[in-house]
């Protein structure tokens, strides 16, 4: 059994990246950019007014108002010392402005201006060609993901597309034959989740996946089919259940036979103890248990990261925090623990500790705690490392 | 002009619920559920092993293993006193018996069975039926968004769909001349960018919008129509520029003629003074500023929390924290403020103020701090009201 920091660098060495694609910006929101945007213009294009009101030459006033221009307007005019121009947001100013006043601090009367109030700075209200953004200069790292601020920044530079990753793909393989089928009787059996719930985290990750998992039973020939036919597929595979060491766990001896590597089986941490993380023919196979509590952690805390590392985003991990505890915490057992937990005003609250089979703390949760083997015992306001989960706020409200 | 406060209750007095659809749980994620979701069964559905192990009868062996039972078998063994019974996670446990042992705490020799160590409890690794769910029991409250860990937790209970609210139609409206336009000179002009940042931002909102803003240049008659055909389309509709008080802005003159109810026009804020709110034909309008930066901090405050309300859900504002500011800040001015700000660790870093044209310090962002006009000076370490944006991670990483 390898520890947690073993079990993240085993599945990070394994990140094949995804190819790239251009994607109009609009159509690319949550996308992972490959490569540096270069601006392909300075912003503003020009010295631009930054106010409604008017651009003056280098006397102190009055002026004489000669013209009007409004946002998208240009004009020939160079403006003498005493005279004046209307003149609106984002127009671009005249030769011979000294600043631009602010209609407000401004008085006319028929074509004669005059300014009132505290005296005005040279360049004042003039926002500068290239002031914010040099034409050349980089204005996206690769790695990042285009949110609406990035995308708005890249439009106001003039670009129209972006290179971005394309999207995993992911087949899901659900093993176990204890799962209630329509028609049935339901005596011994369980309604089946963890396929229904991985599909929906992998659709809020903006991945492919099918709209139903695989289905196996525990038997040797049905799982090798199945588990040939997801890899054929390509991507990421992602199983559920058969990943203990009971008797009816087939799924590892299974890979082993069809010749897949087993970077590991076997992690000291709770809930997830029994995942594995396999390849075959390239493909990363990742193990995680059949309790619904433990395969959700184990996707956010191992899967999502590797999935953001495939996409080539550049901090792959579920953002972290440092933050204080609200109250003390002691540990029993040598396994490092995932525990739901709600962060309210920079403190910590963990969440009732319901074992690895129920999903109610995780519902209300908006973050995972990594509480690491080496560390047993916590006083209240000591700081824990906190997971943001990437839904970003509880379901349940505040 | 009205306080961000007033502003706030005048938007959300505006809002009508949308309708409602059923769906499948795993095509619902990030979905409202608009009723109280009641389970349908017990969960567990009967009493069940929670570990691989040995169920046992009522002495303290040892014990004779009278059969093997797999996860989703059940068996008509009623366990005597010394009889045992081999189980897996999840099986339904034989009648008779009085704890589940787990195998690494059992030595086995044919068919008689061991237990090892500290004497075991009565009731150990059984989950009772119902334990975790009662049927009939609410698991997720209106209101709730629908996350991964919902829909595990509705499908666990048996649930295959569910209502949710549909996602509200919003068109957009870009107003004015100024824009760059494919093969005319550039000179004086700018790249738009609001509508695809806006698109962007709604499609990462998971609601329907168009592939493109509807364009309209600033006359009263363009205008007039363009405003008609997003209100003959129903939703919410959102027009950037034309909101200030600017000769070239008609806007809200145009949206009087046309008999409108102007909620409010004008906002004692920074940035988005200008910003108005609207209705016609009960279709709600909001009014954003031409500048990027001004027409996001507003999209984000104001017209997202609205949608969220139209989706019904149960807290619709940004989710919102009160933690520390790690330098001194004092404010000039009346207006209440919209603050860039990264959070790190529990305390809020304030990103450079670059006025409300440009989009960098957005870029950079993880959350807005809202600085009230009642309070001007703050000093290192005092807390303030910090608004975390929908996207999870600053895009440009830690």
């Amino acid at each position: 059994m390898i520890s947690v920091e073993e079990a993240r660098q085993l599945v990070m060495s394994q990140v094949r990246p995804c190819e790239g694609e251009h994607r109009l910006l609009e159509n690319a929101v949550g996308r992972v950019v490959i490569v540096d945007i270069v601006s392909p213009e300075a912003y503003p294009l020009s010295d631009v007014s930054a106010v409604d009101g008017y651009a003056v030459g280098t006397s102190q006033g009055p002026w004489t108002v000669v013209g009007e221009l409004a946002a998208g307007d240009t004009t020939d005019i160079v403006l003498g010392g005493d005279d004046a121009h209307r003149i609106f947001t984002g127009a671009t100013v005249p030769l011979g402005t000294t600043a631009v006043l602010m209609q407000e601090r401004c008085t006319r009367e028929g074509p004669i201006l005059i300014h009132e109030g505290a005296p005005f700075l040279v360049g004042a209200n003039i926002r500068r060609e290239g002031e914010s953004v040099k034409a050349g200069e980089i204005i996206l790292r690769k790695g990042s993901v285009l949110t609406p601020a990035a995308i708005g920044l890249l439009a106001s530079c003039g670009l129209k597309d972006v290179m971005v990753s394309i999207e995993p793909l992911i087949s899901i393989i659900r093993t176990g034959g204890e799962f209630i089928e329509e028609g049935a009787p339901k005596k011994g059996r369980i309604y089946s989740s963890n396929d229904r719930m991985l599909i929906g985290a992998l659709r809020e990750a903006g991945c492919y996946t099918k709209d139903e998992a695989l289905l196996a039973q525990d038997e040797a020939d049905e799982l090798r089919r199945v588990l040939l036919a997801a890899v054929q597929a390509g991507g990421v595979v992602i199983t559920t259940g058969g990943a203990s060491v009971g008797d009816h766990d087939l799924l590892v001896p299974v890979l082993k036979e069809m010749n897949a590597t087993i970077h590991f089986h076997g992690v000291a941490q709770k809930p997830g103890k029994p995942m594995f993380f396999a390849t075959l023919n390239g493909v990363p196979i990742f193990g995680l248990p059949g309790n619904p509590r433990a395969a959700l952690v184990l996707f956010y805390e191992y899967v999502l990261p590797f999935l953001s590392a495939m996409r080539q985003r550049r901090d792959p991990w579920l953002r972290t925090h440092h933050l204080p505890l609200n109250t003390a915490l002691t540990l029993k057992g040598d396994r490092a623990e995932f525990r739901a937990a709600r962060v309210h005003d920079g403190r910590v609250e963990l969440l009732a500790d319901e074992g690895s089979h129920m999903l109610r703390t995780l519902v209300e949760a908006d973050a995972l705690v990594y509480l690491p083997a080496t560390q047993r015992a916590w006083n209240a306001g000591d700081p824990v490392e906190v997971h943001a989960l990437p839904h970003h706020r509880s379901p349940q409200g505040r």
